[in-house]
């Protein structure tokens, strides 16, 4: 019985599934909040690293995700964080990571300092999603260029997040967009999702990002 | 040696392409211009359709493809558009769409009076790209919101394309973007890229989207 029992778990738990466990055992080891960022192309996410960076300095690592160049890596690695880059293109394009590649990168990385590490996942509203990487944070990053109805569209993107960072709100002026609208429909389909308004060109909601950080180390 | 080279047609042409192939010459001989859209989520496919239902009416017809929600067909219909909408979430949550899903709404849809027939790919500029639906023209929608590296980042979209969309141009004035960069990084990955600046808001380009229409049936 004791058996059976065991040949199930090994299913349930697939190998990425059982590489994610262990990497975020791990980092809580060792004090590090482990967060992955989602979203789609071109949302935010690298400037939100870059503002980031200047609050929390050398104590934070970026693994970058993309399927070409090392663009992101190079901006991060500018605004003075440790940076690596993942490129999936040569590998076949994944249209994700998955906990392997963090696994890998981890094993190259210096953490003796590091008390925040963020995975930005390569920009993709869909598929990320369906990959744990073995953060102890999901959070979705959703531009408000993206349109209202965007956590409707693509469900699991926020069902499978902590958090959803709600981008480039100084864009709001001019738009035909309710902000209201859309944190109606995140919570239509995650309605415990943690929500931060941020525009990091003039600095909105900075604040409350970097509190959020510091509460949940 | 007839066998032979038979034997490896078929192993070079999957189900996929066999599908897209039979598709792209029946709606040739039908005389109807098949257009695939592809795109990140919210680059503003939708509204570009509705603007050329304006001009092309019930000469149109659009099947729109999303995860969950009917609320795109629902928005060109109410544009005076034949819509059909396939949701992949009920099977799997596909982050794209493949020739056999447009075979099968094709059978369902009445193209006796349509010219321009348009899929709305799923929102990923990542894995649509790499599934040939059957269209005669592949387009890329890329909003000046995205950034300026995103066909560097995301090559193969634009590798795959025949025309690129450069949307939401009204929003330039807001943003730290250069059109001419993002023009410069197309030809980069894709020399031969027809490119046309739209603003559905201001109307900006749509004359050249629907003369690009006209010539291209």
């Amino acid at each position: 019985m004791d058996t059976k029992e065991i040949k199930v778990m090994k299913k349930i738990l697939n190998v990425n599934d059982r590489i994610a466990e262990e990497l975020r055992n791990e980092l809580k080891e060792k004090g590090i909040l482990f967060i992955n960022l989602m979203s789609s192309p071109g949302s935010g996410k690298t400037t939100i690293l870059e503002k980031t960076a200047e609050k929390f300095g050398n104590k934070i690592c970026v693994i970058e995700g993309d399927i070409r160049t090392t663009l992101d890596a190079e901006r991060v690695s500018r605004a003075g964080i440790q940076a690596y880059q993942i490129n999936t293109g040569p590998f076949g394009g994944d249209c994700h990571l998955e906990s392997g590649w963090i696994k890998s990168a981890i094993d190259e990385i210096d953490l003796s300092n590091i008390e925040i590490l963020f995975v930005e996942n390569i920009g993709n509203l869909v598929c990320p999603a369906e990959f744990d990487v073995g953060a102890h944070i999901n959070a979705v990053v959703l531009s408000v260029t993206e349109g209202e109805d965007k956590p409707l569209k693509y469900p699991l993107a926020f069902q499978n997040s902590h958090l959803c960072i709600i981008s480039k709100t100084d864009l709001l002026p001019y738009l035909d967009i309710n902000i209201e609208n859309i944190k109606e429909n995140i919570r239509k389909v995650n309605p415990k999702m943690k929500i931060i308004e941020i525009s990091a060109k003039s600095g909105e909601g900075l604040n409350d990002w970097k509190e959020y950080l510091h509460k949940s180390r």
